[in-house]
């Protein structure tokens, strides 16, 4: 068939779900492969040593590129497969399209030292990996998102201990993107201003939240917290798309990536986490102008069951304003 | 404050989430109960024995109380607190109700005898259950909506292995049934048909996924897949509400949950696993004529990582046409 997965709409609720259709897998292999993810964590990293294909290299200013703290290579097992474009189809009343996109795996050199151990140098070379990735992977014709995202531990979903982020280019706006891009376009209708910036002021203002602030970027727990601990990074001016981050600010973007990561390491033990940007789509990228790119912080704190999952409805079993405390009082 | 928890509205997805606020944890009981949970399983069953207090019991037919075979009790770390009815609020530009509910568990006699191991008639015991539970509850003033809910192993989040179901009545309807209400009103609008039935339809034209059927229900691998192997039982007549199953339905569909579940079982080699039930909310159910409620079976498969949780967008790495096959040839 020639790629590796579809984009399946959901009839009812017009959710993309990804069908791995293409790598072929039989129900036996499937249960075998399961079986060695969980159960037995391998012993030697596939993250070191030469990679047959690297994308990109970013070093440390002032190195050379054999001195690269960060390294770009495509998955191995990617979820999308490359192609021009993705074409709409139909199969009886359901809707689906090619799964053309592209998945990358952002490796900093150190096995040891997650970004929460970083220094702020060295965290700006992976936020300015993230940075020029997006910028090329957004001149593909097919790719209206692309998500970037970071797996830390096992029950975060990270199979390679290895520090890792990962970035996939996809043809479709994600469900939860869109729902965001709905909301935030009706509160400016309704407000005449951006829902975020609404937020940042509110926080700022009210401070019961805010965990870390420097001069372009905000940490702070949500009100409506999904889980535990949840942080939000937002910059201070208004941008709608990660892309229109300045020079300057990705350097305080990743100064408050780190801290806040640092926090949650030292403050909860090295949990397991989850990170991801959101920003705007690349499609008509003015018309989304009411939207706030930001970065979310899920640390790993319970397992979805089934209330999250059919409902919707996560259960954060301490407040932000208890976790925002907590966390600003960390030293790091 | 007299409540256990708070829902709170996200101010751009306008999602709902719970905050246990009452409860109120500090980050260092958190911290040690959380290593408890995953760490330490309880080597004794706190199912087993007598409860303190037992909300309601049910037996086969022909057996008396005291032999009974289900037995429904408070949950003793609810999300929910009891109360009347809930008030909205406001805190800056935010919304929120108080955490109004109730959460009950629904326990089977047999500690080594999940669904899948039941015989017909015990099945059918736990579906009653079901019925007259959410039928009591459906009674309170407060409640708009009734989650029925199975957690099954501990990757899907079940923190005590002895057998049960969960109940929880809240007083907001879930985002997740939220969009799927607003789903099927808008098919409704433009086909004048139910959506559920026109899937239900050309499932069992297309015969591709189908994985079991009886008289009344029919068990598929949805077009769409959340994930591996995850199946739907959707009642063939057209109900809105799971209250308006007829008795005789009650039977099919307790026998097609447990077949679908004891094909997992066998098929997988005990899998954990999530079920939950979706049906129109409790107030005004008239205006709710366009759906069609069912019940979803979600394997725990994999994690949900930073690419799921930023984008809504699940991976499903086996073709429901292909679990399809699998499951519809495993004898049980």
């Amino acid at each position: 068939m020639g790629y590796f997965s579809e984009l399946r709409r959901d009839l009812v609720s017009d959710d993309w779900v990804v069908i791995a259709t293409g790598r072929a897998k039989r129900p036996h292999d499937f249960l075998s492969e399961e079986k060695i993810r969980f159960q037995q964590p391998r012993k030697s990293c596939p993250f070191e040593g030469e990679h047959p294909f690297v994308i990109a290299r970013f070093a440390v200013p002032g190195k050379i590129e054999s001195d690269w703290w960060v390294e770009v290579v495509p998955n191995k097992y990617p979820a999308f497969g490359k192609g021009e474009v993705s074409f709409a189809h139909r199969t009886g009343p359901y809707q689906w399209v090619e799964g053309v996109g592209s998945h990358e795996v952002v490796i900093s050199r150190d096995h040891t030292r997650a970004l929460a151990d970083m220094t702020d140098e060295e965290a700006r070379v992976v936020v300015r990996a993230y940075y020029d990735r997006f910028q090329k992977l957004s001149r593909e014709r097919y790719v209206l998102y692309v998500s970037i995202f970071h797996n830390h531990g096992r029950l975060a979903g990270a199979s390679i201990s290895h520090p890792h982020s990962q970035i996939i280019a996809i043809p479709v706006v994600p469900p939860d993107i869109a729902r965001s891009l709905e909301g935030s376009e009706k509160y400016f209708r309704n407000h005449k201003t951006c829902v975020h910036c609404a937020m940042v002021r509110y926080e700022m203002e009210a401070r019961e939240r805010i965990v870390y602030e420097n001069e372009n970027f905000v940490v702070f727990a949500p009100f409506a917290s999904r889980s535990a601990f949840e942080l939000r990074i937002f910059p201070k001016r208004h941008h709608a798309h990660f892309l229109e981050t300045s020079e300057e600010e990705l350097g305080f973007f990743a100064n408050a990536l780190r801290i806040a990561l640092a926090k949650l390491s030292r403050g909860l033990h090295n949990p397991d986490y989850n990170f991801f940007i959101h920003t705007a789509p690349n499609e008509n990228s003015r018309q989304y102008h009411h939207y706030h790119w930001h970065l979310e912080i899920i640390p790993k704190t319970g397992i979805w069951a089934g209330f999250e999952i059919g409902t919707g409805i996560e259960i954060a079993t301490i407040a932000p304003e208890t976790a925002a405390v907590f966390l600003r009082d960390i030293v790091v």
